[in-house]
């Protein structure tokens, strides 16, 4: 079977790798569509290279047909479509003691710390598979993972029907969390610079503001009278959008953090004080969210499809890693991988 | 009567002011005792320049004797013993529509936009006026409203029995948060640097330990069992605070922000995201902040005599105001205002 290898240094070869029948508690499931995430990106880019194994079958956004299952599987069968929710917890440690699993503090992740998805066949541990509706086409599928994302994401910032809500970047995430904020009832307002991606979200019926052209707070005021914004998603991961996250929330206003920092950002803790906000980190998905995506993506309310960019075959991956490369003018990129 | 006037530029003058009878919906209160608040010490030091009046007479922690009501004030009688909820909201901003009338965009706070109690008779509007029980002493009546702004912190971060805390700064707000967070039946731990007020606060049978001589997220980890904080109140307002802050909490852990930073700090953001940490700031009180404040003065459980570091007559209020800048060796400095 045919595999996609990172071999470090911006790296890809197109290999064959042995298919490995699932163990005890594994499950074997044939791969049909894989999302290029950001972080395989940030993995492709040397980034990660301590968290890799050499070569590393990177991908983990994925939908497929169970092909096998190991000894004591008995929920899946063969012939299932089914996806993965790419967690793997230790369940021994504080976090997972009390219940945060998801943010274990020695968690794997599928696809980093183990094999990816970017193979014909990916063997994963049964508790991680997700069955899925028959009816739900697995390009669409392939979706669900960063759906899930947006619906923690969401689902914790505690988004409700009526509320005005700022989502600060407007790139897979972004874009996703404009959808299920917008699903719950809110009316929601997307800040980015890059054209394309405007132009999109326009098409998607959102209202938008590039920052390098208008005054964020001056808008957001004047569209909610001057109460100012209900939740402001960050998922810029940028100091100007540190900045702008503080200046944006209402009295008690909620600011989600989804946007992964890799330094220390200036913010206004003054701002904090002064009208009372609240700030949450976010990060993945709990088993709620991933069973909310399933629904969402298999109710066809969203239009999904338009976030995809391309679908590019296996071989042509590193392809999808330099349209992504190029900033913005990619969305999601899925790749076929079992054929 | 007597009053103490901040003429700008660090200058106090003790001086006869006219004594003016309530007006409607006014009442007119003898002050027995008045706190100096890290807030007066900005004032005096010229900070807040452009929110006083001069000559402005400072102070809003205070103990008093109703001595007159003016027309149409019918609930509070001359005799009574009382204190003072210093916030005037404007009642028709965003934030008051909202219900958050403590953090109005117009507020006014008495004793910053008004005349405060640093003089013999203060005259306010009744609906700031709280009326005290006869058995608490007027001496401990004084220390309700930062008491307040301590139940109002530990109220939004949700301290609860059996959570572990950690204080950052033992200060006289720090360590009114420390005491009602231990009355809430959480175990406290006070991170400050001053050896005075360490030194009280073990008295006072408080965990302690000095930033400066020790790894505090070593510590914490430690007495958690590797869990982290469930609550950190930064009461610091410093880059070192601001650091520390998010180094100590679990898994969702709260952040509550009750220190007033001068400019933005360096917040790890990524410390969000990978923990899921919750922010919060948190600002003077609400009614009922007020109303527990006064319950537990009243309770006598609290010790809150031993924050009292010096009782002046008022002619002496700028001694108190320089013992505080000497930073760290004051605690609570109380006036006698209106004998």
């Amino acid at each position: 079977m045919r595999a996609v290898f990172y071999a470090g240094n911006k790296k890809l070869t197109v290999g064959e790798a042995p298919q490995v029948a699932p163990g005890p508690g594994e499950v074997s499931i044939r791969v049909a569509y894989a999302g290029i995430c950001g972080t395989d990106l940030h993995i492709y880019h040397g980034h990660m290279d301590a968290r890799v194994t050499f070569p590393q079958i990177m991908g983990h956004e994925m939908s497929g047909v169970v092909e096998q299952v190991g000894e004591g599987v008995e929920v899946l069968r063969p012939g299932q479509k089914a996806t993965v929710m790419p967690l793997h917890p230790c369940g021994e440690c504080p976090a997972c003691e009390i219940g945060h699993g998801h943010i274990c503090h020695k968690l794997k992740f599928l696809g980093i710390e183990t094999p990816g998805a970017f193979q014909s066949v990916w063997t994963v541990p049964a508790f991680a598979v997700l069955p899925l509706p028959d009816e739900l086409g697995l390009d669409m599928a392939a979706l669900i993972e960063p759906l899930a994302v947006a619906c923690h994401d969401v689902r914790l910032g505690e988004v409700k029907a009526g509320e005005f809500v700022v989502v600060l970047g407007g790139g897979p995430i972004g874009a996703v969390i404009a959808l299920v904020a917008r699903e719950n009832g809110a009316r929601v307002l997307v800040s980015e610079i890059n054209p394309h991606r405007l132009a999109l979200l326009e098409s998607l019926g959102f209202e938008t503001v590039n920052p390098l052209e208008r005054d964020v707070p001056e808008l957001v005021n004047r569209l909610t009278d001057g109460t100012g914004a209900d939740a402001v998603f960050e998922v810029t991961s940028s100091q100007a959008g540190a900045e702008l996250m503080t200046k944006l929330p209402r009295t008690r206003g909620r600011i989600i953090v989804v946007g992964i920092f890799n330094k220390p950002a200036a913010v206004d803790l003054h701002r904090f004080f002064f009208r009372e906000l609240r700030l949450l980190g976010a990060r993945v998905f709990e088993r709620e969210d991933f069973d909310r995506a399933i629904g969402l993506a298999a109710s066809g309310k969203l239009p999904l499809s338009a976030l995809v960019t391309d679908v590019l075959p296996l071989e042509k991956l590193e392809d999808g890693f330099r349209m992504m490369e190029s900033g913005g003018n990619a969305m999601k990129i899925l790749v076929r991988c079992g054929e």
